[in-house]
């Protein structure tokens, strides 16, 4: 009966999503071991003090790196901190699981990567959620064995509830607009499902301010709709919102050759309907989280198995990269009114003009 | 471009049924012509000098009869009449369709098929609707073809909206009950799918009365559960209601040694979905005839081609007394608390007492 | 007891879809009489010898357009004729339903509305048959009534059945193209649901050829996408697609700014399912008119009654024009890669080149 | 930073039940330490040994409840056992999660209460895990809330995937029956929501046995159907299979007086849904553990949260008395042919007879 080696692992941030990525490896990862934690926010060091019970908490970053044992780390602060947290914990030879996107530009991204390539020892991944979902990886499974014949047409949308508190327009400031923040992971499925060396061709996107005008300040807009085409006859269309009345709903259809896969087509919270004197209702998830929470738990677990048991990594890393440089050339193609060519090895062809 | 011929129908009773009926049969039956109605009802006759131009009106339903040239019957007036009407139109050689059931008395029931054999050149049918559904004969073709091995088990339920009005109190003095009015339907459904030989061997039944406790003096609920044994391993059982909340759900499922067919299992009134603040919603059917009303149109065309091209009608006239049987013995379980049982020839075992 | 007065029909076509009008508007439209139709061939005139029985066949189009009594006329033969034969019946005083598109050309489909114009008596429909579909009109309804606040984003797809025969590719010579045969109906949607006088402001589509290369030759795909911009901050985008493995999937998603409507996001061929040993199975309409069926009905309905009555149409001719000239648009782009952009008076911006 | 304290818990049984409830507490019960198990079988010792590190396994049930700081046992044996071995470890001190039921016989299962009831600082629990099912609970508070009025009919259904092997005979031994085993689940549902302390009127119950005759020797069924009756004018149905093609298919209606919950109308594995070639497909979970995982794992959760906390179990130990009860009377009707009768104190009245 010798004790189980655990994977002593730190979270950096932890404001709504770091809290959540800190409890599922405190309480909903069995191999891990939750040991530090990194905040600047004296309300967050509060909160550890009582929700993460055993859990040393830094108020420096470089500090929590220096935890002695710690091998692995979460990035989960604020988006603009991802990458420099992200490399100097690789620097410090630990694993990284950090959130997305790396970075709202392509070549902060690149620079993780450039870092990690150094560490080829190192487990570092970018927290691509739905990657870890059962109905992305059931779907992806069968697309796999073939059963749609060839993915040929991708559709997918990131849906938010609509927020009128105006949360979304201070958050643009930030987020590097809906498709980086938002379609970022639609954009990885396209990747996904149409394979990890997919060439982009040509990006184009429009948008509305339809409740939040505020957010063209920060060049940003409250629904999008970008089509992406890619070499080889692959073409996918994205969809991402704010305004969704009844909850969050992001759902998937790969359209292939012989068939097609939906995922969440239908989105539910529950498996309760309620017969009504005006119909039959179901709700609906209200954000992200409440689609995805498993999901989540799936991949703290993976990722600290990869770290524990030196497997590979379920994808890698350099998407990453090439989903932020699809998402900026959508979110570029919004607030220009051009489209964006790519040559066949994905250089940007400059001399296209609209 | 010799003119078609049409069948020239009759129709008796211009109610809420009888109405839809004049309708579809002078509107909806490019094969048919509606001639003749009767009515003992002055707003009846009001109502059709303006709806059904240039059909003869009649008050006494033996002049109707004698309408020149008439060849078919329907009869869709009070319950009560039916049986009478049928046979009075089969001894004056007309084709007839007779709205459900037959009678609320298995023996009345039996008269009209006695009276039918007399006449075997005549098409004479009782009105079950759902046989001319398209998803109840799309199932019933692919159990037929043996889609779910053997079946065994069936369920069925007719549930109508809830009316606080009071309809269903003074509604149930003359209906027979829930039972015989509602469940006939999926009486008839079950000898459908199980085979029309079918040997029931046992019935028993409870209700309750939730919303209506005036039903109770007429020996009825609004609430039933029965559940009748068939010779041979099969069982069906019904729920029939009075209270929906948000419409009309008939539905039904036929459970095969393997697989299963369902008819209606998510009723919907249309193919819209609304996303609300609370969920996502949609309507469903308000009555019967939201859910039917093809149904009864096909009903009509199929019964005038049987009529014109004297080919066999759809199922025979002998399930309906089968069909009344079952339900006044299931009306007869709800009251008595017994269990009824049958012997393998279809007799009541008369000993059995609770 | 008068004769009731008919609207005298005649129906020019009697393929595929002519043939489905002329026996809508012989046997489901009570108030018409179909008297004649038009075709020159021979095998659908011997078609007509026996399924419309008492109507004159004319091998002659000018010639049916002399029969005695003659009211109205159907346009329902190859695209390429519609819009000549649409005029010559209105310049003969005809009422007239002519099948979409009016023309693949918007300036041949403005002939149309020209003509029209100089008999305003007339009634001139352009059959945009989902305009009549129940669940469109419901969805209407709710909109207009401000269910879901300012309808602002729309969505909206045809996508045919994969048919491995070539039959798209051999059709694809004279349809205009996918956005201009299938998207049109998705097209005049969204003028529907955004408003009649919505000004389209710019325009970009791509597309691939995954099954059928042999569209490029047309200049076709057979999977588009494209974008809508109107101006005043709506945007509307479409799929179009020939590669269904299940059916027919026309949807439509109507997203507001306090909620969002749905029209078929689950089709469905009829309300069975069936439960196999790999899961639960229903089949879905393998046609358009599986789906439409009912609204063809519909509309020869509605038709006839404004014909006879005096009323006005549901919807103006012109719109036709409008729907064309984006389908037309969406169709260039895919081919030159443009975006195509328009100014607040709807005119063309030469100038912008990619 | 205090180590957190957490509840020592011993897993009785390591069968297919007893390894997923281990397992459960052992990873993902964050305030559970699994500290012991106990099984007589050899496989399943060498499975602990791989798959329980730091988990001392017994051979011996009597010697586990030695272990040193033992607080909680969790009863996961084969039926037979549950009752002896629960109320063992009651008396020695340890709070109990009993698997259901706790015996096949109300009399046995009386006497676990017995027990505990002498015990009352002990936390005892019956197993039955639908009460932790994030659906039932969400339509739980719905009804509780009065969203449909007074609940009045229920109808609830547990329905196994078909199981060629003859393990459902050789199960049928000792599982007490269908009504028992599987639909024990149902009847507690019902007895949550109509009130705990519902007094049954009157039980009945048919059955067939469509595809493993060898059932009968054990007085068992592969499909029964039964309706129980409860003073107060309130009725539930049940059906119980061993038969369903697709997958397991427990569901459940609440019909209230002005509205009506389901839960899990629409079994689905995942949210993926498949467009092939003969329609649209989707998966249903295999088995229970499928459908209801998560409840157990908030099971496992509650229940170590009222242990340490010494907080209220969600339901009371009595009720599993009243659902094997009811359990029995069922199965004993469907053997019987009779219906049993109970009067208002729910003493069974002893002279009906068919």
């Amino acid at each position: 009966m010798a004790p189980v080696r655990k994977l002593k692992v730190g979270c950096a941030g932890l404001g709504r999503m770091g809290a959540r990525h800190a409890l599922n490896f405190q309480n909903r990862t069995p191999r891990a071991d939750l040991v530090a934690a990194f905040t600047p926010d004296p309300k967050e060091v509060e909160w550890a003090a009582t929700e993460l019970p055993g859990v040393k908490v830094y108020t420096d970053y470089d500090e929590m790196l220096k935890h002695p044992g710690l091998e692995a780390v979460v990035v989960a602060s604020v988006t603009t901190a991802h990458a420099e947290q992200a490399i100097k914990a690789i620097n410090a030879d630990k694993h990284v699981l950090c959130e997305k996107p790396l970075s709202t530009s392509a070549e902060i991204s690149q620079s993780v990567v450039d870092a990690a390539q150094k560490k080829p020892k190192l487990k570092v991944m970018c927290g691509f959620s739905r990657r870890f979902d059962a109905s992305y990886r059931n779907a992806f499974e069968q697309a796999d064995a073939g059963a749609i014949g060839r993915p040929s047409v991708f559709r997918s949308q990131t849906c938010d509830k609509l927020d009128p508190s105006g949360f979304f327009v201070a958050y643009a400031e930030f987020s590097g607009g809906i498709f980086v923040d938002c379609n970022i992971h639609d954009i990885d499925l396209a990747l996904w499902y149409f394979g990890q060396d997919s060439v982009v061709k040509s990006v184009v996107a429009m948008g509305i301010t339809a409740v939040q005008p505020g957010l063209r300040k920060h060049k940003d807009v409250d629904n999008g709709v970008g089509i992406v085409e890619f070499w080889g006859g692959k073409i996918a269309y994205f969809y991402g919102s704010r305004m969704m009345a009844a909850g969050q709903h992001d759902m998937t259809e790969i359209i292939g050759t012989e068939g097609k896969l939906t995922v969440n087509a239908n989105p539910m919270g529950s498996l309760v309907e309620m017969h009504e004197s005006n119909g039959v209702r179901r709700e609906i998830p209200p954000d992200y989280y409440g689609r995805f929470e498993h999901a989540f738990v799936t991949e703290a677990n993976d990722f600290t198995a990869a770290c524990l048991d030196n497997t590979k990594l379920p994808f890698k890393l350099s998407g990453a990269v090439q989903a932020v440089k699809i998402g900026c050339a959508l979110q570029e193609s919004l607030n220009s009114g051009q489209k964006i060519c790519f040559d066949e090895t994905g250089r940007r062809i400059e001399t296209a003009k609209l």
